[in-house]
């Protein structure tokens, strides 16, 4: 693939984000360019499976919006406070009931997404980045959300350049949300938030750590892809 | 005084919270007829002690509110969450700023209350209910939360019978807010999800427990009427 | 098979753990009649297999240990503290010296199983605990917990029976661990501390949350006996 | 005073550790040569005084064993939980016994100081530390723990050279236990633990809001010799 990063988030080159993306090394693309977000770019991505997934991150989010509110238990200063209620708010009130809506439209209710068994990968994944948090300080639980937020910027962004032309793509929705101005805003935002961090929490010793914990995330995120998959397996198991 | 606590306030009478206030006692009675509530009521409360008192108020907010951030966290639904988020968003973006406009009316700039050291009492107060809301689950924190919440209202209701006629009352204010619709919403909002937490965690063996951290709450709140006093006599020691 | 739980852990039945045990139904034999086990008794397990399973088990018991750390961190009195303690010295110098004695044995050093990668089975299973552990009080930690601890001694039992006249099993001394008497001591004063958490902090309406996250526990156990086979396939992804 | 923190404490000189004490200033004074540690090395300090100060001083110990508690939890690997663990069990087995021992001796049975309540300074302190530990990473909570054990050890050491030749001093066990080479040696440990943090996860940005909490804990520490005077009031509130 012809992506460029630097050129597609220039802002978050040369800071502590780019460095431990550039050191994930082959982690990174095993997670950005998964089969999964090929066969959704290509289209080809089986509905069932999207479907799948789709209810698996929208309960991976509740768990993911959680780990925002510990952002908030965790800050030293009514900005910092601030800065992580207005996420929490539109995780709840904006990007979980699109979910929810797009999922009704797909023939889900509510209380049928409520009653679908995580699987192990969500588990996992959300379970993860709740325990570093609450183990580590503001630095490493923003390190181990960060691999969620910027990833999937440069998911969209890559989707985008490479089907921008398909009008009547199946996941144009999908493609254009993450490719999208609004949630770039949010990835700069966020990542300014973690420069900072870095620069009032950090020091040299807790590099090796924190890209130990942003790895993890990553693996967990590549592994996610598989998700909907498992959840379609459990649910049929005779298949 | 002649204050019907089941006419002013009938959603909390038949309840857990009734209960609790009941079984406080004179414990009770010492948080909401404090000296320092009676002097504001009758309006002989020194200005610098009320805007002392107001400034420790300020800092045990931001601390009520990580609280508040910690019941996002525990919640085990989404409907949960976003109940308590509205909670946090209304603290950040209501209560604390009204405080910090009043406080900058009396001529304190936002950074010289963020250098202010919080009191003994403060700390006693907020850092309790933090430690209980985190080692016990959300009946826990509730109920300790609940002291705060509805006594407020209380007090609000116990003053505005008494001031009702005098406009130009020096903290006319104070007591128009907490004896407010607005308030009183919040108020009810808050005891009927106490009431469902009770539902759904609750059991006789739990009431003991309750009972005592509810008391140690409403034994702070009472010591914490002190606070602007104390930070008086920490600033001018040789007074 | 005809074990008789009943006949075997008589404390166990009558109890809160009974009732939740019971009504976990077919995601409880999934658990202590997994195909690992009846491999494991049948002695036809790979040894490999299993050896990738203790790995997995190692890293496993060092987050067991911090859910009992977490538990020491929850008690409202030093009595509590001290049991709790007590199991958390009893994992980091006896049960996780033993799994690392044994590992060293079978050629694996230290250093080399504290390299190893969790599984995602590990790693939902055990932040799972955590998780629970850390938004729930004490009881929600102590259930979440139970299948771990009582299942085992359930399991050692039905393989001590099948096998008692097999002196040079391959999985003896695995096997006699948790059937022996000194763990069933642990099991016997754990499930007692279960019982005393459920009159104080119990009631009625906790029983289907605690279900719940007990079989959610119940359901992770038994996909945690693919751990093993998890590891190997991803260091030996040709294969 | 002629006291030469150098020269007593050799190991704490260049580390982090001495780097905060020297920068907390008179607050450091304030702590070690409070009027109550000088009148408790003048053997002038009131028996029911110093009692009732123990008694609060067991309460608050219950809550240090919970930060150590909390710092296994946060552990990153198997040695330090081992560490945390094993002050833990100290705490609950040596230090907690031995002031339920002397105060036996002093009349207080464990069911009568189970049921004194907690001072103000006791809350404060207390729940301060915890929740630092609990927003914070471990060098969050090692640092905030530090004040406690290393303050101690001077104290001990300063009362040891100024009483060495009284046999019969009141505070005899006291200063001995402090300024002992058993404690001494757990002093030095945990400043050994600390310096190691500081390595892993420090760094420059991080010096100022370490410096914050330490000198918060160092305050609260000198607030905390007037607890007993405090649980003395508040029992007898006529006087």
């Amino acid at each position: 693939m012809s992506f460029d990063f630097d050129q597609a988030m220039p802002y978050a080159s040369n800071t502590l984000y780019g460095r431990l993306r550039r050191d994930c090394g082959p982690d990174w693309y095993a997670y950005v360019e998964h089969p999964f977000v090929k066969a959704l770019g290509a289209g080809t991505l089986p509905r069932d499976e999207f479907l799948a997934w789709m209810v698996q991150d929208y309960l991976y989010l509740a768990h993911y919006t959680r780990a925002y509110a510990l952002l908030i238990y965790k800050s030293s200063s009514v900005p910092q406070m601030r800065s992580a209620a207005d996420i929490v708010h539109g995780l709840l009130n904006s990007e979980m009931s699109l979910h929810k809506r797009q999922l009704a439209e797909a023939g889900l209710s509510a209380a049928e997404i409520d009653e679908v068994p995580e699987t192990l990968e969500t588990l996992a994944y959300s379970r993860y980045i709740l325990d570093r948090g609450m183990s580590g300080d503001m630095l490493d639980l923003t390190v181990t959300l960060a691999a969620c937020l910027a990833g999937y910027a440069e998911i969209g962004l890559r989707l985008a350049e490479t089907t921008t032309r398909q009008k009547d793509h199946p996941y144009r929705d999908w493609i254009d949300t993450y490719a999208g101005a609004e949630y770039g805003g949010h990835v700069r935002q966020g990542l300014g938030r973690l420069e900072e961090l870095w620069e009032s929490h950090g020091g040299p010793g807790r590099y090796p750590m924190l890209l130990k914990q942003f790895r993890e995330a990553v693996r967990l995120e590549a592994a996610f892809w598989n998700a909907g998959r498992s959840a379609l397996n459990q649910s049929n198991p005779a298949s």
